[in-house]
């Protein structure tokens, strides 16, 4: 029902001599629709949202014929009602009273002398559901691919008429069965381990012939994929993550679509996809939106073309797709209780549509937050989506809130993984890079990761030391961002170090029944492994309680032979950061940080947990990093 | 007489007792002053100019002991007299009258019952001194080492006294007697080649035991190096110069001096130089005086360090030295002629200096042009010294009018020597780099350089290819920027790919009497020299005429199959640029270029010199660059 491949010239049905079929998961049976109406989305809404407008799309064979009423108002009215080029489709916009009361609104379809009811509910909102906060810089993000992190269900890992069969033995494209309920088995891994918000790659419908696993290629944005499990098991995850401290953040692909979208079946109208439906590469230029220089044509196929053959491109500047992925991210922060939304291939998408886009996702939810993708090493692209403190000519008019810190992802890893042995050691691009954080109206919204789905991972990239890997972790932990990790650093995941998404995204151990090795409990795992494992444990665990380290001032100091100290410092404590990337013992000068640090000084050794007085000098071990609470 | 090695205890001798010395060249001898004082700087001065206050230094033995008055006052008047820590200084404050009459101004310094008389000089300044117009993106600059270009005058190859003897065999530290007369020479040379200004390195007075050939450790910023020549020498190339088309660019260096400097003999106050004359290295950490986070202690260091120890480090918050460096950049500009200044090391001096350095010359000059050096990669650098178009809380007060575009060099030779193979050819950064142009306030007042005396050599860099020199050249004298090439790019001039200053800094064919190869008459020289010379002078020339290039618009589009086409274009007409690459001819399709280019079109090749029918498609020889005026 969900998926209807074929329309045949449809005859309208009362609805009373159809039985009712549910439709996706989280609606209730009593909502079931008649057959002539495939799908109405959303197919539900709230009392008391900021914007007392709602898009409806219905769809079913020759509904366009049809004329929609609403019988009893309950404050619910139509506005107007929209037809498109293709008959199967109608919208339908209606306002909702600020008093309207919660229940079953009744939609009437009249086509000549018959008449069927259609389901639409109005929910109440849970308590504080505008007010919610987002993640913010006093968080530590984690990044998984649900399907490659755990299997809490082996029954879902293949779901008849969806193909793609799971193999776990193909690391490029199978699906491995990992799912909603392995992230729900584990929660109590991530609370331990100091997380404090979690990011799956994308759970939402994905019937793709091949690559499924990852996601990115949505044949219903409205339903979860039921090889992950249902709305409601999504819903139940994002509840228990909460009762233990833990935030979840939505995947939002607005660029593109996967090519088996139901869409793609009954096109609503020419142009619902990038160049009228027709493939056309997209060439990734991304600077062609913000560049003075570029030319339109090259915009055009930067926004417009496709990300491959499989991955149609969604055209934002049809106003009825616009409100419908409006409206879609919505309804995912209101029905499942998000923290916030970390959205796809951001810069692809039209611009004004971006706006939009922001502007109406924030205006619901003022104090959630909204990272975007912005795959780029260059500061000035991050700055034309934040909006920047350029003059009010290049401003957009809504600012995403917060980016990717690709570029400093970027530094950071050159940085620590180079070989350079001269004064700074490589240091002086990540101390020199901090620069570019003028650019930004609020650096500390942005989000910095060590990695994530896309890149080689990054002990690999730090050619398996495990003390590089470290420095980069305190880095992120302890810098004015919102720090991001991705599943399995922290026992030392590798994969090869050029772009390699499967080998990069394997399986963690111990989330499938039988693995030898489990790093939930520890079992079958190296010394360095459960090492570092338990180094993340305890930065993650300190931090969540550092206020100076979530919204203090940075001070830092220019590398020198192969050591890079900075500071977190406010009125109430500090906190010194200093790591040595020497291959030995490297003796620090102390006296050099009097701007911020006062020596002698009682200090707590945050990593070796013990009580330590800060002199004039203090030697650092070699290859390590070195965390002071400073009292 | 300038260079006071010793200072004995000094007893004030009346002028008359004393035969008249000479000061440096460029003072008439009337002006000869008695030898107890040995210095007023300047010497002499204008009227008319905007400020009409001027700051004398007098330096002598126990010059502070006297009372300096002015007998005749012709419109100037003495409003104040400073005395510093070392009495062998003092600091007149003048206030010269706009209708002062020009002449000898009589200072007389009277001590107990003794009085003599020091010379000054008020000159008439030259007709529309104050608008001359400065070097802009209609021009062509060329980079030239004086030293190592063309040796006009061997009797000045050694001056007795100056040490660091001439050695032509010694490429990396020997000077090889290239002079002013060796520019004044080939003055056609430049003119015929479609240069409109020359930037020498620095011609002043580096009187330094080792290095003294690049002019970069002044030990008399008032005075030409008589290896060079004399300050009239140098006076009379700028006109002669002039009178063929060519302006000159002065290289000012206001961050440090040589060790040997006259200064460094007598200190006129203990925070003369940085860190109170004591050699503390800079650490080169140019983020230090604008990322948000840096200490004051690395921005000190990076201010006030020493660039080596032959090279002190100018403290210019002592508010004389900073009035002598702003009077001396605005006396070399009146007297000589200039066209404008290169500012070197420009942010390793002090940031309110450098604002007020800037204000004061801009205002005497409000047509001419600085370009500073901020050797960065990071466009966000640039941008902090230029203003950018951030809000007014970061922007500087007088920003720099133009910098030395190092980041979109710095891109453009690694995007040329790239031997990527994908679908870009490793053009993509280059072309992404342009979107930093939104940083700048006026991206077309920033110099774009192929290479200077401190870079590793184009050609070498490019790994001795033609083609892709070729590029280069075109790229940089078609961006809307103020182009520079370096001297001897034009007959592929070599030198390792590592920074090696001697090796880059080669004697410039021709420029030595009884060389084989004469690149000015082209004896000798490869057919592959000869090409790319008539290539560079064929570009130049045409270069000069195209108002479009100069200030039109410009629209790039997006590489592919390694080839990168842009246009320059108004109202008037349409250039067009594209570069091929590929090792193999390339066909291009122009049908993509719509927006900016009508096909079927009538054009010029400029590089070929014939009419051609630009058709949908035109094939580009392999490894090549294609120049079109459209009509």
């Amino acid at each position: 029902m969900h998926h209807p491949r074929q329309l045949s010239a449809a005859v309208l049905i009362a609805a009373s001599s159809l039985g009712a079929a549910a439709h996706a998961d989280g609606m209730p049976a009593s909502l079931a629709m008649p057959a002539q109406i495939e799908r109405i989305e959303p197919a539900f809404w709230w009392v008391g949202m900021k914007s007392d407008k709602l898009q409806l799309l219905v769809h079913g064979p020759r509904i366009a014929d049809a004329a929609p009423q609403i019988g009893d108002a309950r404050g619910v009215r139509i506005e107007s009602v929209s037809r498109v080029a293709n008959p199967n489709y109608l919208f339908i916009d209606l306002r909702i009273a600020p008093d309207a009361a919660p229940g079953r609104v009744d939609i009437v379809f009249s086509h000549g002398d018959e008449r069927f009811h259609a389901p639409f509910e109005l929910r109440a909102r849970a308590p504080g559901s505008a007010q919610r906060r987002g993640f913010d810089s006093s968080d530590v993000i984690m990044n998984l691919v649900p399907d490659r992190f755990a299997n809490g269900n082996p029954a879902n890992d293949n779901v008849p008429g969806y193909g793609d069969e799971a193999r776990r033995g193909d690391d490029e494209a199978g699906r491995h069965g990992g799912d909603i309920q392995g992230i729900v088995d584990h929660l109590d891994y991530f609370r331990d381990l100091g997380v404090t918000m979690l990011w799956p790659t994308p759970l939402t419908e994905n019937r793709q012939p091949k690559y499924s696993y990852h996601g990115y290629a949505a044949t219903d944005t409205y339903r979860i994929d039921p090889r992950f499990g249902t709305n409601e098991d999504y819903r139940r995850m994002v509840a228990a993550a909460h009762d233990k401290g833990i935030g979840v953040i939505m995947d939002v692909v607005l660029n593109h679509i996967g090519s088996e979208h139901w869409w793609m079946h009954d096109m609503p109208a020419p142009d619902w996809i990038g160049f009228d439906g027709k493939f056309v590469q997209t060439q990734h230029a991304r600077t062609t939106v913000s560049d003075p220089y570029a030319s339109r044509a090259d915009a055009k196929i930067y926004t417009d073309g496709w990300f491959s053959p499989n991955m149609p491109d969604m055209n934002q500047r049809n106003p009825f797709l616009a409100a419908y992925q409006i409206q879609n991210a919505i309804w995912w922060i209101e029905y499942a209780g998000l923290s916030g939304l970390r959205v796809d291939t951001w810069g692809y998408s039209d611009q004004a549509f971006l706006q939009e886009w922001t502007r109406r996702v924030m205006a619901e939810y003022p104090n959630m937050n909204i990272v975007g993708e912005e795959w780029t090493s260059q500061p000035t692209v991050l700055m034309h989506w934040l909006g920047g403190e350029r003059g009010a000519k290049h401003r957009l008019a809504t600012p995403l809130p917060s980016a990717m810190d690709f570029p400093l992802n970027g530094t950071l890893r050159k940085a620590l993984a180079s070989d350079t042995d001269d004064l700074h050691a490589g240091l002086m691009d990540l101390y020199e890079g901090l620069v570019n954080d003028v650019l930004y109206p609020e650096p500390s919204k942005l989000v910095l990761f060590e990695g994530n789905h896309d890149l080689p991972r990054l002990y690999s990239v730090l050619k398996e030391d495990a003390g590089l890997t470290k420095m980069a972790l305190a880095y992120v932990m302890t810098m004015p961002r919102v720090p991001q990790i991705y599943y399995g650093t922290e026992v030392l995941m590798t994969s090869p170090t050029v772009r390699d998404d499967g080998k990069a995204r394997q399986d963690f151990p111990g989330g499938w029944a039988g693995d030898k090795i489990d790093a939930f409990t520890g079992k079958g795992l190296s010394a360095p492994q459960k090492d570092m494992q338990a180094f993340v444990r305890t930065l993650l665990n300190w931090r969540k309680t550092q206020t100076t380290v979530h919204h203090g001032k940075l001070m830092h100091f220019v590398p020198e032979h192969g050591t890079y100290a900075w500071f977190r410092y406010d009125s109430d404590s500090t906190v010194m950061v200093v790591i040595n990337k020497n291959k030995a013992d490297t003796e620090l000068d102390l006296t050099r940080f009097s701007e911020v640090l006062k020596t002698p000084a009682a200090a707590r050794d945050v990593l070796e947990g013990k009580a330590v007085t800060l002199g004039t000098t203090i030697t650092l071990p070699a290859r390590s990093v070195k965390i002071f609470e400073v009292r």
